[in-house]
């Protein structure tokens, strides 16, 4: 047969690596594991047999197959550990004990034994023996699938012992390597000393043999192995015993953290307990292989554990030799909670002329040339990466007259956010001496994930500190610069009240689909950028609000009776003072009656002196004897000088089309007819309604709440263009005098009042 | 050999499922569908061959192997129909191909043929034939896993025509199922006449053969099959092309619906377009087998694709020759938010006198005879199934007195919520002639699901309908009697002013996962029952928000300086008014001078007295000689006669403990120092926070906003008790003269003015 290494040159889809890591150095970050050429796979027996409700072993072992076939594809070299014999042939072996039985049960009939039969006793290295060459026979029928050829190695831990024997097996796997095989890797159970009898393996009295963690250590370090993964039942590694409060899954794994570690009792299959896989996992770390400790049964996960490990995602434990400098994202997340409830807790007269925000606006003057030349920096690295467009690099821009208007952005919302915490809403005297307030609190701990643009960073920064909240940001690579200078200056501000952890920025190599998952340490995640960026992260967001909106496709209704000269500008300034916006136009809808009148023809004009590209709706399309191009679809945002027309028989034809192809965002008529417009601002359910202005003016600074955290279109919390008062929610004080319910009950000498208590400033702003 | 079905009666999860349907009639619900018994699962070749990013077709086909295993297990009779053996040969004479040209490459060197290798032209038939072995080898491997023997059947279409072949292909089939082998049918692709080229395998010019859909739905007939599963790469079928605007997955297609599909072009691999699908659909549905056409190939769902269909889920279309009558629930959620709009929309003044709500109110004591003697059906038959607690037979129970109560909180609630819809919160005036104003509003469509309790209905109704917002209601089946007539009443008051659509009581028999999925028609959850209901819920919403508290872990601090009497009070009526509420408190922080004197003395008695169960914290144990069982963990919700005690420090202690172990519900302080009261009501970070009072005030109706629709712990929207408030949102209303953006930048005419607008009634309330 011609060699298969002449058959790997030709496979397209196997493409090279970059050359492998010094030997005896283990990866510093995650992000490095990408590199990792020579990959040691390890299945625990968990992994390799025991089924669960949502996919059995058989699917399970099958997606680890597909991953390691596709990585072995890529140029890596894969090797699998893999544990699973014993109750493979137990299986197997039951099989033929209860057709023997069965025959047994027929001789002596009348004898109930079938309590008996059901757990028959089986001997552990029997059962292995008879389950390796089933379980071969699997690996081997599936990796076929992927054109690779498997290799059986049956090892003894002895044989790394015998200087020989390890040369031998050394040699030989190198040779397997070489020819693009995988070698598949079990203990050889057979010929090990009788087992103990235990009963973890689920319902049958079987026996364990010797744990595969230390044999896999082994070998990782002996083929100068670059990562070990080892598969099992757990998540990973706990600081303590799982499910005890509090226990935390540990991200990464420092040699030294030893001692923080409580380990509880061993898994219940296969006898490496977590203490005996973290042993081998530091064994493997000291000899030069990074190691990774994950669950390949969750089934969540296990299409994409391997693969998701090698991208560098937050799988698992990683161990790593080097502690890097700094806080971990969730010690960064519980900083900031902490240092936030102080900041919430300054009182209002703190927050006044020496205020937080007041200071950070004098920094931002006062340290301007540190900002710009950091800014100089990002910017000069952007362009000469040449991956960004001019449209970014202006957006990445900072100047002088940029900052001076930021600072007095800050000194406004400083005044005008005076007391926005800790505010009275409402206040009802329950019954005497027991009365309530409902008042605004901070909701907690925000994420703020933005692209490009470095002024966000201060903006958001003040409007957090405004409303008492902590803050975790997260900006762009593009920007580090500019951010990490602007970050220094707030948490210079902040220290004024001692609170200088409360924003934190957020290491740029953390990824934004893992900050996502912080779920029980983040409050409400705010996106600021394209609404790409927006829509990903609603996908990845798990249990976490995500204040925001990923689609503005806004209307405007020209209606019959419409001034000519209001349509012109409302619908130009709609479309084409910044196409780009959420709030530009994206569908003019025209009355009927206008065909064919001055008005229309107008309109047409004006969009055509603007080069706006026009595309029909299907019902304009059938008017028209001339076509210009017809819509895909009427939901299109074009986010450029497009728009698409369409012409409506009437007001309700128009909310009618609204409802339907519209995000609810902002929507516009242009009419004479007060009471026509009165009802579309009534029927039309978006977050903005307008009447003869500009769609453009959904925005919060033209709305007069100072600065803005985006536009919400949901239909919860904050709707529209959202300040301070999204960030804030309420709780309820109630101050009694030992007050009971059971004295309100038939038999109780209390009453219930419920008198409305008139506050002295009612108005929500 | 010892025959299979000695050993299939052996196997102990092998159970038997109850007779097959009458011959001849399919299933005409999806609920019915676990009583299939014989199933013929059918494979398209996308779904055995394509892998795709997320794990690649070998995992999708053992996943789709486990679960037919596991059906068959169940005591089902299974087939499959399977496609893939072209592709399978493809890939295998590929490689052969690519081997020996390899050879001729190195033979020609210097001539670059890389480009052709890569595509070699494969026929069809040659492939089917190459790839038809070593498809079954994978079949057998995997099946094997489950002791489950396979057989396999090679039939052309024409095999039907033929009656001898035909009554043979008929013994043949019935004597493996009665043996209890998995048949698993293809096409004899190699004796069927030559193809015509195509290029629907990807990259790949080769040819397709006859497509398996016909061929399935002939061989469900034939045999008898009460269900055929048809899995390729579509979700199932749309009532126009997929991708076009409002492209809509059918749930269930009846024969009659055919003129209303507009049907796209075929799917990429396979010539079976969804025409073909369907037709053949149409034929095992008239021949008395079920049908029901679905992904395959969706990794979010190919684990369970199979066993979600048996068990009665909605997964892709289900073909039914009965149309049941009343509208689906996707029609309701539509209604619903149809005449919503319309009951929004209603002017204040029909909300006042003739108000919908009052004439409910009205209703609910006219029809109390019907009411009551539906309720007592109701009662009866939860009586005598045996199933249910005296518990929850009591919360079933309406009485003549209830119905009276609920009456007047009606009366009281249409009085107290005249304008809480159209409400004007804030007023800006933006510029000269440009005002905006920031309006209450309906949140849309609510789905609150609801047990036991029939008394919910109105209550939520009226709140619903108070706030203009559509509902749908999904009781329990064991108040279904109560409910119809409930709902029939209020449907009755909504006509009044034409919208009884408005609100719609759900069929007991939709699945509240199911309805937890319409995202796009339902814009908040609320449920209203255990919490683990609300748990199920919370994990079931994709993309709603869902409006509840899963946990309830309230605390009751007792300070140093607490008066005994009000201590002893409070703690007494938290934990002993209502213990399984969940505004009682679980655990009670003790300060550490209070030990050893009276007060900690008669707590103790008292809760001993009131039969109080005490579990020790770590700390409050460490004091004791004498030892009471210490918790587990310091977030148990006992939600019966328990509580945990443990001691604190101080204050900080207490905020911290609490901070750290509670669920952010409702926490209390004891205590007569003012000044550490107010630290703690500003520290402690939960819904609600008490001074000398019972947590058991955290309830909608105690703080005074009339009816509840439960209590939230989330951190935005609403927080604590929710009433009307929660079920409303804003909407921004900005009414101009023609106004651009334009005007108002540095060139333009206009300037912001932002001025404040007093209103006249500003309290929220």
């Amino acid at each position: 047969m011609f060699p298969r290494l002449a058959l790997g040159r030709l496979l397209p889809s196997r493409s090279r690596l970059s050359p492998p890591r010094p030997h005896g150095k283990s990866f510093i970050h995650r992000s490095e594991l990408k590199q990792a050429k020579r990959i040691v796979v390890k299945l625990g027996s968990a992994v390799v047999t025991r089924g669960d409700e949502c996919g059995l072993a058989l699917g399970r072992l099958a997606s680890i197959v597909e991953q390691v076939a596709m990585l072995q594809n890529q140029g890596r070299e894969m090797m699998i550990v893999t544990s699973g014999a014993v109750a493979f042939g137990k299986q197997r072996l039951r099989h033929e004990i209860l057709l023997s039985q069965s025959v047994r049960q027929a001789l002596h009939s009348g004898q109930n034994q079938l309590k008996d039969m059901s757990v028959p006793v089986l001997e552990a290295r029997a059962c292995a023996a008879a389950g390796q060459s089933g379980l071969m026979a699997l690996y081997e029928a599936m990796f076929t699938q992927y054109s690779i050829c498997t290799a059986q190695i049956l090892v003894t831990n002895l044989d790394f012992h015998d200087e020989q024997k390890r040369r031998n097996l050394n040699s030989t796997l190198h040779e397997l390597l070489r020819m693009n095989i995988v070698p598949i890797i079990n203990t050889n159970d057979a010929v090990v000393p009788p087992p103990v009898p235990s009963s973890d393996l689920q319902g049958v009295n079987v026996i364990s043999i010797k744990d595969n963690d230390s044999l896999a250590a082994r070998l990782a370090v002996e083929m100068k192995v670059d990562l070990l993964i080892a598969l099992s039942d757990v998540q990973g590694l706990y600081d303590r015993p799982p499910g005890v409060d509090d226990a935390k899954l540990i991200d990464i794994f420092y040699p030294g953290d030893q001692q923080s570690i409580t380990y509880g009792t061993k898994s219940r299959v296969g006898i490496g307990g977590m203490e005996a896989k973290v042993k081998a996992a530091l064994w493997a770390l000291q000899g030069g292989t990074s190691v990774i400790i994950a669950n390949g049964t969750d089934p969540k996960v296990t299409g994409h554990v391997i693969t998701d490990i090698v991208e560098g995602k937050k799988v698992g434990t990683f161990f790593s030799e080097v502690k890097p400098a700094g806080p971990t994202v969730e010690q960064q997340a519980e900083m900031a909670r902490h240092a936030g409830r102080s900041l919430a807790s300054l009182l209002p007269e703190q927050f006044s002329d020496a205020s937080i925000i007041c200071c950070l606006a004098e920094l931002l003057t006062e340290k301007k040339d540190e900002i710009l030349t950091a800014n100089k920096r990002d910017m000069e690295m952007a362009t000469s990466s040449g991956r960004f467009s001019q449209a970014l690099i202006n957006r990445l821009s900072l100047s002088s007259s940029k900052l001076n208007s930021l600072a007095i952005g800050l000194r406004q919302l400083a005044v005008s956010s005076r007391d926005s915490v800790g505010r009275v809403l409402r206040k009802t005297r329950v019954a005497n001496n027991l009365d309530l307030e409902q008042i605004t609190v901070p909701i907690g701990v925000l994420l703020v994930i933005f692209e490009s643009r470095p002024d966000c960073l201060p903006q958001v920064a003040a409007l957090a500190i405004a409303s008492g909240n902590a803050l975790l940001l997260k900006g762009g690579k593009e920007a580090s610069n500019t951010n990490k200078i602007l970050h220094q200056l707030t948490q210079e501000a902040l220290s004024v009240h001692g609170v200088s952890d409360a924003v934190q920025l957020v290491s740029t190599r953390e990824e934004v689909e893992d900050l996502c998952r912080l779920d029980t340490m983040i409050d409400l995640i705010i996106p600021r950028g394209s609404s790409q960026l927006v829509r990903d992260i609603q996908r990845a967001a798990k249990g976490v609000p995500v204040l925001g909106h990923s689609e503005g496709v806004c209307h405007v209704y020209v209606d019959s009776e419409a001034a000519i000269d209001k349509a012109i500008d409302v619908v130009r300034d709609s479309k084409c003072d910044y196409p780009a916006a959420c709030n530009a136009m994206e569908t003019v809808l025209i009355h009927r009656d206008l065909l064919r009148t001055p008005v229309f023809d107008q309109i047409i004009d004006m969009l055509r002196t603007e080069q706006v590209k026009i595309h029909a709706g299907p019902r304009f399309a059938s008017y028209l004897t001339f076509s210009p191009s017809e819509v895909k679809s009427l939901r299109t945002e074009y986010g450029d000088l497009e728009c698409c027309m369409e012409v409506v028989d009437s007001l309700q034809d128009a909310v009618d089309h609204i409802h339907r192809y519209g995000s609810s965002h902002t929507d516009v008529i242009v009419t004479e007819n007060e009471e026509t417009a009165e009802q579309f601002l009534q029927q039309v359910d978006s977050a903005c309604v307008f009447w003869n202005c500009s769609s453009r003016f959904a925005d919060g600074y033209r709305f007069g709440l100072g600065a803005e955290v985006g536009i919400s279109t949901a239909r919860i919390h904050a709707r529209g263009p959202v300040g301070l008062e999204g960030l804030l929610t309420t709780k309820w004080v109630l101050r009694g005098e030992g007050h009971t319910v059971a004295d309100f009950s038939e038999q109780g000498s209390m009453k219930y009042l419920h008198e409305n208590i008139p506050l002295p400033q009612g108005v929500f702003s």
